[in-house]
Parts: structure tokens; sequence; C-alpha cells
């Protein structure tokens, strides 16, 4: 500790380094599953990866525990859990032959400064935990978030009642095979003590080509969409020969659902231009394979409709443009729209105080950042919405996510990992940093 | 026939709707197959309701005989052959589980008419034949008008080697068994003799909306529409997470086929305001079910295209602008068409002087009736490109054909069917009509 900072600071980076490195072929290594790597959460995938994190933090002189919810907390070995901690968290499960990073550029980000924290000594203020959460991924259970949503008590019955696709073995009984407390969970008992966070602060892969394409390694988010959806719209018209009904008799479906989407991009590009924040998807189209035809006029066509946006108001907006498009074109082409269930998934703001803190930090730093929504779900969506302020930093990633081709360099990561470490010590040193 | 000529006409009338409402009874008891009717071509269905037609003309007083290619002729009994005939034609076969009237409205007509003009005594001019074609229908074998095609040569190796699906007997087992001539068909041989045929008329069911809006019991047809076809063009884009692509990263696949089709369907109103003759459809579109998610930006669509006009220059003008706004809209939003093989079928204009002649002698009847194009084929269109002048008459049909639920009125019929005997009484006796 005698050498000069900038050696000093080297010297950690490289060591940074070589841990991250070795760390992410661990991970990859004992949870392949070719192509990629599977994850499953509360079972071997998962527990594996667990496992690898708890065996080096507790090398390193780190200390670990579970909470009610099976989620791993790593803690400095000063913290007797009297102080509320900035929680450092991230997911240690995948979606099956998933990449690398999902999940895992968190855990190794929050590890690494948790490292560095423990070198500077006890906390001046508050304290510092890892949380390594399960069950981020709806892949196994069609929920998302378990994990988080646990410690909340937002798990429902219905939830816990899921069957795994294929296994059929429910979420219930796979969260009691890692000992949760699965009764307290059904109850919906809050399990995280209030108090023991006045933050949460996660490290996460981009999921989008955003930040590649700006050419940003790491970035700051602003939010994380919510969205609005139909999972299948039917729109009805009339089937009829191709060669025999003319323009003004037909009822067709596929010109229909056509028509819709594009004034719906129109007014998304207005939308766009004045600022809003969103996106819009119909993931899923065709025409009834049982009944279509090259030469028979398309009478049915199903479709998907999803709108994401950080803010409620553009969401409830576009909604009621959509709904207002397809009375429009069902007065005009004639035909039907069908709507299933509207479902809908709150948006998250990340806590503005804690933005500004990260973007000056950076500043400071020399980083290039920029701030950016989040269009993928979080575990800090749930820590935000619950009332903990919230905060996301984003490291660049390749060819998008859950596939095996994610693609990070440590570079990238180290930097994202450091803006974090940053941030931490001076909530935990406060005094020194002035 | 020393009554006066309202009354007989009236009686002559009476006749023919008695008649005509047994024949269609029969014909739907005998090939029943619920729901609707089935006559496979070469195949019992068809047989049946060719001996349906044959065992009733023969009771009146008719000649029947077989070509070459297993088609029925029925003739006059004053009819040896050796002068060319007006020929009254139309199909026996239906498309599985079909409606009584497609191709049997025809036959019947054509019947009715050959009772009528044998009644009026030997011909002074030409002569008239019915004749009863097979295998109008591409349902069993993939090719339509395969009768009058054999007749005409025009059936390749390829066609006579297709299987039919399900029971995988080929087209050349099944017109060996009906006891055609498999040989000469397969070498192309002009199986129908020169000079046979001067004209061809023939009734049909409208199988189109058209005349059931317009309130016409009959039409004439000037054409029979082409059309011009990709089975299958694939659309590819990029897939991607759907919240984290911004729209101007985006190669959304299903809204680029849907500013395809729109762009098509603008050029498609433009057209017709100039008074083109035109259809456009796209019966065959989806996302890729493997891959598709609500959640997931479609990275691949699949569809089909058609245009059908009665004209070639339209055909191709319009498949220029389809490939050119492919072009367009693969560049501004940055994804490729691939297209599989442009198939083509050409037009066929029917016969002006026919055309003229119906439409004169419609109004001298007092007939509602309007020229129309014939949008689905028919095999008038193989007579009138292989060089006969060929008319057609439509009747009124409700929902469209192709499925047990076609209907048209006895009355509607015999108005078609008594300008058809008035065209050929004209044609027969030209001396006297003057």
């Amino acid at each position: 500790m005698n050498l000069p900072a900038t050696i000093r600071e080297s010297s950690v980076l490289d060591r940074s380094r070589v841990l991250a490195e070795s760390l992410f072929t661990d991970l990859f290594t004992c949870t392949r599953d070719d192509p990629g790597v599977t994850r499953e959460c509360y079972a071997a995938g998962e527990d594996t990866a667990l496992k690898l994190l708890r065996s080096t933090a507790e090398a390193s002189g780190l200390v670990c525990s579970t909470d009610r919810a099976s989620n791993l907390i790593i803690s400095l070995p000063t913290d007797d859990f009297s102080r509320p901690a900035l929680i450092l968290g991230s997911h240690a499960d995948s979606v099956p032959h998933g990449g690398n990073f999902d999940g895992g550029a968190g855990l190794i980000a929050a590890l690494l400064c948790m490292l560095r924290l423990n070198e500077d000594g006890e906390p001046q203020a508050g304290a510092v935990r890892l949380l390594a959460l399960r069950g981020e991924e709806s892949a196994y259970y069609g929920r998302a978030n378990i994990g988080s949503r646990a410690l909340f008590g937002l798990l429902t019955s219905n939830d816990l009642n899921a069957r795994r696709q294929g296994t059929g073995r429910t979420l219930r009984e796979a969260l009691a095979a890692t000992g949760a407390d699965v009764n307290a969970i059904e109850r919906g008992i809050h399990l995280l003590p209030i108090g023991f966070g006045t933050a949460y602060l996660e490290l996460h892969i981009e999921q989008g080509p955003v930040m590649v394409a700006r050419d940003l390694p790491t970035a700051i988010v602003t939010g994380i969409r919510g969205n609005l959806r139909h999972r299948r719209i039917v729109c009805r018209g009339e089937a009829g020969h191709s060669g025999t009904v003319p323009r003004w008799l037909r009822r067709d479906a596929v010109f229909a659902v056509s028509d819709l989407l594009m004034r719906l991009d129109e007014h998304w590009t207005r939308l766009l231009e004045r600022g809003n924040d969103l996106v819009i998807t119909a993931g899923v189209c065709g025409t009834d394979r049982e009944q279509n035809a090259m030469s028979r006029i398309p009478g049915e066509v199903y479709f998907s409709f999803e709108i994401r946006s950080q803010s409620c108001d553009t969401l409830e907006g576009f909604y009621e443009l959509f709904r207002s498009e397809c009375r429009a074109v069902a007065a005009q082409r004639r035909v039907i729209f069908e709507f299933d269930e509207r479902v809908y998934a709150e948006p998250a703001r990340m806590d503005e105080s804690m933005i500004t803190k990260l973007q000056n930090l950076s500043k400071k730093l020399g980083m290039t950042t920029e701030v950016l929504p989040s269009g993928a779900g979080h575990d800090a969506a749930i820590f935000a919405n619950a009332g903990i302020p919230s905060g996301m930093i984003f490291v660049r990633n390749q060819n998008g996510s859950h596939n095996p081709n994610e693609d990070m360099t440590i570079e990238d990561l180290l930097e994202g990992a450091n803006l974090m470490y940053e941030f931490a010590r001076r909530e935990l040193y406060p005094v020194a940093d002035k």
C-alpha cells in the first residue's frame, strides 16, 4: 500500500482481470451444456454456479450465508448485519443453452468489487452485500424474477404451482428442495428484513445492440421497460377464391393486419421523434395452417402484440392508439379483431440520485458512458418497485443474449466493475472521499 | 308445336325446371360425401356423375361416345361427326367435399340445351356437341384442366407422373384405368381432331361474390384471368429481444412484409382506378413456428404471393412493381427477400364476337346481364388458347365454390341455359332466325 496510486490501481486491475478470466472459464466449464450453458433455477446448474461463487468468496475471506428464499448472500467479515447495506445483486441462473454472461457478468463484477472493498477495510458508513439471486429467467416456470419476488412476498400460489416444462416438477417442489421457506413464501411474507438494504446496484450485460452500435463500453440504466401484451389476437375476415373476389368485396385478414401494423409503425415513428421511449413487436404472426392456401384469400390471421416503454403513460397511450387503429382497420377492411387477456408488467424507474452519482463518477473516471433504458426485465425492477432505490450498470455485449453467442470483453467488464466499486467506495467511505 | 310461342316457351321452361331439379338431386345423391360431394377425377365419383349424364342423355334419344382422353361426348342423333361443332362444355369432377354446382351446373345446362336442340331437328349449319370433361380441378394431381389439356397434347410426363395425395396412385395409372390413350397423351398428340369444334361455350357458376353483390342472375365472361405466383417467398431480417432493440436497429421481418403489402395495396388501388383488371393475394403468411415468440423480434417471415389479371401486360407490369417494392423495402428495413420459382399461367380472352352475340341476345331476351372477368381458371381458357373461339356464361351463386355451401337457384340456371340454347339455335339455324 506504499506504492504510488497509479501502480496500485494497475496492479488491482491486473489481479481483477486474472480472477475474472479464471472465474468466467470455471463458470462456463462447470455449467456447460453444448451449445452454451444451462443453469436451471433451483436445480443443478444454478446450484453449481452458486457453489463456485461461494467457494471463491470464502477462499478470499468473505462470509457466505443463505436467505430464506435460498439466494446466496456474500458479506464482508466485518459485517454483523446490524447496518443496512448497499446490495450488489445479480442472478445465477441462465436460460437453457444460454450464454455465459447473462447474470454471470453481474455476479463476477460484484465479487471483484467485494474483494476490493474487503481490502479497503471496515466501511465507515453502512454495509455492502452481494446478493446472488436465483430464478431470474422465466424459461423454466413461466415467471421471471422468482428469487427477488420471493424476498418481497410477491409470488402467488399459482406461481408456486407452475410446472416445469418437460419434468412436470412444480416450482414449490423445486424451491423446497433448496431449503427455501416455501410456507413463508406462499403466505407472501416479506423475507428481506426491513432495513436490510438501502440501495440496490446491479451490473448486467446489455441484451440489445445499442451499445455496440454506439461504441459504448458501459452505460447507466435510466429505467426498465414495462410492457403491455396480448399473446394472441385474431383478425377475422372472410376466406374466398383469390381469383374471383375483387378488391372491393374482399375481407382479407393479411392485408388488414399489415394495414394495422403500418399505421402503428407511423405512430411509433412520430412518438420516437417526440422523445418517447417505445418499442412495439408482433413476434408471432400467421395465417391458419389448416385453412390457408396460395389461391385462397386469408380469412384469418393470428398475431401477438407487445408494447414496451419505461413510461406507464406511453404504454397506456399507445395501447389506446392500438385499439383505436384496430377499430379503424376493422371498419375500413370489414374485419373483426378478437383480443385475449391483456397482460401488464409495470415499468421501473432507476433512482435519479444513483443515476446522477454514477454519471458524475464515470465522467470523473474518464469513462465513455451514456444513459440507456433497459428493454429487458431485471431483478432491479423488483427492488425499485419495492421502494429500494436501485441502479444498473450495463456492459457492452455482442449478439444479444439468451443464446450461446453472447460476447463481452473482459476489458468492458472490468470498466463496469470498477465503476461499481468506485460507487460503493464513496457510499461506504463518504468522509474519506470528500 | 301448334301452340302459341309464349305457351310453348313456358312449357319448355317448366319441363327444363323439372328435369334440372331431378338431375341436380340425382347428381348430389349419387356423389354425396358429407359434407358436400366428392367427384374425384378418373375415379368413382367422376365416373358416377358421367354415368348419370350418359343414361339421361341416351334415355332422351341423344348419342354418347368417349374421346381418347375418356371425356364424354353427347351428340344429336343426326350428327355424323362430319361437320365441325359448337362445343357445349363443362366438367364432371369436383374438389373433395365440394359443392353440387361447380361443373355440375354447366353439364346440366348443356344437357337441357341439347335436348331442346334435338327437338328443333337437324341443324342447318354445323353441329352441336356436349363435351363432359374430366379432371378440371387441380385438387387431386396438382394440375388443373387435365381432360382438356389432354385433348390438345398439353400434358407433360411430369403431369402424368404426379401422384395423388394419400394413395400415391399416378395420374398415368388413373387415366389408363378409364381406357384413355395414355401413350398418345404422353406423346403430346392433338387428340381433338382438327375441325371437331368451331367454337366452345361453357356455362359455370360464378365462384366469387360479384354477381350476388350486383344482383346479376347471369353474366358474360370477358376473359379468364391468368396468374403470376410465388409459392414461397422468405423475408429475412434479424431476430432479437423485443425489449432491447430500438426501432432504428431493428430488422423486423413482419413489419417489412406488412410494409411491402401496403405499398402493393396502394399500387393496386391506383391501377383499379385506371380500369385495370387485377387482384393480388398473400394467402399463406407466417413467422417461423420454431423460432417465433411474443418477446422476440421476428427474424423471418414466409409468404405466398399471387397476381391475377386478364391482361399479360398488367401481370408483368405489376410483377415489376412487386419486385421493385421488395427492393425498396429490403433497403429501407434492412431485410432480404428470397424468391422461389416464379410460376406463370397465361390469361385467356374470350372471343369478342361471341361476347357481342351473347350480349345482344341477352338484351333481346330481356335478361339482366353484364360482362365480367373470370377470376378462377376454366377449361374454356385451354380451348381459347388453343385457338378455338370460346365464350362463357356465368350463373349467380352464393357462398363461393369449392365448398359444400355453393348455392345457385334453378331459376338463375334456367336463365343461363336458355341464353346458351338461344345462342346455339342461332348458330345452327342461321337462316331461319334472320
